[in-house]
């Protein structure tokens, strides 16, 4: 069995993941409370992004996924990139190199047209979403440039500090 | 006071309100649900939607909003428009059209840009937001184009069948 596949993300009430220009600081005044984040990410052994998202977590300084194995989905070479990470052309190559790797469990972790390409192979085993009560207006969506739409479960539904509100998806036929 | 202003609509997950195509037949699964519409309705007194959505209500054949002023937000005419129905140019001429008529509750239909504008000028007092269970991955959205993000301040959520997630909205400041 392939390794399972979660997205674990945040967007605000309209859908975005981030500010036009990119930005993720409106996520500030929500960040003190507990969404599960540890404790999801301890059971995570391998990472999978989109290169938009990764060079913007490269920007931002230490790079914060030691330990865990990375792809980045992409074709332009990755320069310098940080230890563990690499390159994969496709969702499929990205899962088939992790699972390789001896990962079990996959964060998913964007942006919008990673997660579009991984629904489009019916390879997002676990969605957890987190609505922020705030709309953007603009920006980069959940999820982008699919094919076709994908019927969802609700697997659970929680209300978190902040009116921040948890719906765990999973795939219909699951 | 002016009349309050609320927008009750459907989105995916991912926050798009239709199909590429405009279409909104992947509602139809989900219909058969009590979401308190009825009651909502019972309590709007005007309407207020976006040109596209008109043309598009307009084009499904009978007029669904008999009874209650409707002003469509456009710079164009309206040829034959059904009863009830007034062009306006802006959100501000909308509310105070429907204010002159009497309504004391506007329903906000949409689109994205209609509830984008109402967002901009800070004249949106509810949102009442239905999840469906459901990826679209295309399509517009359920706020676009609008110059600044706005917090808002989540006043109740509630699951309904079908794993519908409702999440009812006011402004931060209200």
């Amino acid at each position: 069995m392939r390794p399972r596949v979660i997205v674990y993300i945040a967007a605000s009430v309209d859908g975005r993941i981030a500010t036009a220009d990119g930005g993720i600081e409106w996520l500030k005044p929500y960040e003190s409370a507990d969404y599960g984040f540890d404790s999801f990410m301890k059971g995570i052994d391998g990472i999978v992004m989109g290169r938009t998202t990764y060079d913007q977590v490269r920007g931002f300084g230490a790079w914060p996924y030691d330990g865990a194995p990375v792809m980045v989905l992409t074709s332009r070479r990755l320069a310098d990139p940080a230890e563990g990470v690499e390159a994969a052309k496709s969702p499929r190559a990205a899962i088939a190199r992790l699972e390789a790797l001896g990962a079990r469990r996959i964060w998913n972790v964007g942006g919008g047209k990673t997660i579009g390409a991984f629904f489009d192979i019916g390879a997002v085993d676990e969605l957890r979403l987190f609505t922020i009560p705030l709309v953007l207006g603009a920006g980069p969506m959940l999820v982008a440039g699919t094919r076709r739409p994908a019927t969802l479960r609700l697997a659970e539904h929680k209300l978190h500090a902040h009116g921040v509100v948890e719906q765990r998806f999973a795939p219909d036929d699951a």
